[in-house]
Formats: C-alpha cells, structure tokens, sequence
C-alpha cells in the first residue's frame, strides 16, 4: 500500500486534501506543526480529524517560530478584522516561509518511510494571498526535493499531491461533505476566544463563512 | 548594511563559511539547530563561533527530527567506524531532507530581517556524499525561494551563498587559518565521548584529519 505524508493543520482545507488522498487508497501519515501559533486550538482539532481519518499515525512537532516573529500569527501584530484582504495583497497574516518549511519537514519523514507523495491543502483561489499557496511554488519544491534526498539520486520521484488547488472553498467544502467529512472537527480561527469558538471577523472565518455560504450549506462549527 | 543569516552548526565549515560573509561587509545573523542530534555537543561549539564571529544575533531553534529517525546521527544506528564512504555511497549519518530544512528556516529568519543572502557552508568535493550537499540543490533551493517568499514576490531576489562549495577540507582549513579563525572553538564528531572529545574514528572526524593532514597544519582540536 503506497504511503502518504499529509500536513495536517486542524483546519478544513487539510482535512479534505487527505481524505482525497486516502480514498484514492493511500495509507496516511499526519504531520502537524506546533509553530507557536496564535490559534494553538487548532492542534487538538488536527487531533481529532487524524483519528477521524484512521492515519496510521501522526507526529506532531514543535518548533518555535515565534523567535523569528514577522506575521500576525506568530507575533504580536493583531490580526485584521471584518476585511477579506484585497487581490494581490499578501496579509499580516502571512508567515514566512511556513509551508517552504512544512514541505521540508515533510520531506524528510516521506523519505524515511518510502512515502511517495506528500498531500498539502493549498488551494490558488481562495488561497489570502500567500505566494507559498501557488501551483508554481509546489512543482519548484517537487523539483527541489528529487535532488535534496537518496531516493531521488536512485530515481524514485516523490509528488507533491495538492488536491484543492483549483477548487473555492465552497468546491472544498461540497466536496469533503461527498467524502462524509465531519467539519464539526475542524478549527479554522486565527484569533479564536478563550473558549476556543471562532471569531467570525479574521481572514480565515470570513474565507470559511462565504465558502459554506457559496456551497449553500450550515456550517456544523456554527450550529 | 546587507545582512545575512548563516547556518552555523559549530563544525569547521559553517564557521569558515560564515567568516567569508563577514570579510565582505555583511552583517551576520546565526541560526543554529538543535534536532536531537546525537553530537549535541556542537550546539555549545556554535554559540562560541558565534560569539568570535561577532554575529547580531544567534537563534538556537529545537526541532526534535529524532520523531522522524531515518539516520545514524537521529536515531539508534551506529555511527560508522574507521572508514570514509565510498564515492557514490550515501552513508547512514545523511540525516533525511537536514539541508532543505535548515534551508527553510534560514529563508523564514531572511525574510523577516529583510536580509539579502543565507550562507551555508556545504562543499561538493569532500561532502560525505550526502545528496543536499551539491550545487543543483543549492540552485534549485533558490528558484523555489524566490516563488516561496513575499520579498520573491516583490522582485527581491535571495541568494543562497555557498563559499566553500568548490573547496577540499584541506583549502578550506587554509581559508579559515588565513582569515585568523580560531578552530579549536570547533567540534565536527558525530560521536564523541562523554566527556566530548572527539572519537577520531567516525567520518567527520576522519574528513576532519585528511584535512589538516593535508593543509599540513595540526587540529588545535588536538593539541
């Protein structure tokens, strides 16, 4: 059985990439990132959406991004409320080099489990402007990683699988309730309150809200 | 004043490496990382480099790749005695996907400082074989960061400077005596003792001697 390393965030976009992957028939291994995020609820959501998804196991690591600051999610820069940034902005809420990182990383555990794909959620439409979200970043990490590791200099390719790339988050969100998702798992917040619940104003709740609005259906978080 | 981040991992080469950058103007940001190395002995090693190459600023980052294992030097694999690799040989102390991720780290701290170049001090001839060791990887690391990054996006370029790439370890030992580096502040064993010394027998330390035996200079390491 071919073997999948899936980053796996809390959020819904990961979520949908690696059930698209395991209904294709292969075995997942769960990668999450403890960055020092602002919205650390996400892990226990990934938690839950790894065992929803029978992964064979997850690893979850920690490494402090915050020692390196430079976004909204990882200093104290306050994440924008109640605006869906503008076509071609990148956002505060932007963290350098995070998915360049999260690939590596990923990477790295593929080729010690022979993996042959690595899975990744973004998505180039409703992607808030991360220039690390764009099909031509992908294939350049593609190229990258067939010359960074053994099984690359003994020709064994490893694809980097991004099912959501073309979709909108309503495309997502439809698809993943064909698939039997439980998006009630998911967290998607940047600035999630004390108890966890979303704010509904950052980015990321604005971008969920329109995409379960567009696909015509209740979002299970809300309900 | 241009600045740079250098991968300093307390070893001879990143210390050269990163003295060349200083020789010619820039500003040197260290980055350091602590992956659950079996020689963790070289983190104290990098703080002192750091400190005789007057860095701004030294980031010593956990990041546990010991939950990835897959190497000599992460996990419970011997450490090879009493022999160079073979040419062609990948040897068991190649840590899975080590370079792209320290790549990946360096270019998140790069982007945030606004810094013009990360400095690594890999070299091609006596590189111990390891795939993330060669120019094309190096190359290709830099297309995917220029389409990785908000800088790349905005038409800054990054380069990833690779000083020593052309070099035996005996013309960079020559290069760093010339340039007054101090190597006893070093330490290259990829298992030493308890009490840190070096073992003398594994292929780091063994590259290590061919190197000063070659540059016909004695390892202060040694004296």
């Amino acid at each position: 059985m071919a073997r999948a390393v899936v980053l796996l965030s809390g959020g819904l976009d990961s979520y949908t990439a690696a059930a698209v992957a395991r209904q294709e028939g292969l075995e997942l291994y769960a990668l999450t990132v403890n960055y020092g995020q602002r919205h650390a609820r996400e892990l226990s959501a990934a938690r839950a959406v790894a065992v929803a998804l029978g992964v064979v196991r997850q690893v979850e690591l920690a490494l402090d991004l915050t020692q390196f600051g430079g976004s909204a999610l990882t200093s104290r820069l306050d994440v924008p409320k109640d605006r869906l940034p503008e076509s071609g902005e990148i956002p505060v809420t932007y963290v350098p080099a995070r998915n360049t990182i999260f690939l590596s990383l990923a990477l790295a555990w593929a080729e010690v489990l022979d993996a042959s794909e690595i899975v990744i959620g973004v998505n180039a439409l409703d992607y808030s402007g991360y220039p690390d979200c764009r099909p031509e970043f992908v294939r350049a990490f593609e190229t990258l990683a067939a010359l960074a590791t053994r099984a690359g200099v003994h020709g064994r390719s490893l694809r980097v699988r991004t099912p959501l790339i073309d979709l909108s988050k309503a495309e997502i969100i439809r698809l993943g309730v064909s698939l039997g998702l439980d998006y009630a798992l998911t967290h998607s917040c940047y600035d999630p309150g004390p108890d966890g619940r979303p704010c509904a104003r950052c980015d990321s709740c604005l971008l969920r809200a329109k995409g379960f609005a567009e696909a015509g259906l209740p979002d299970p978080l809300l309900i």
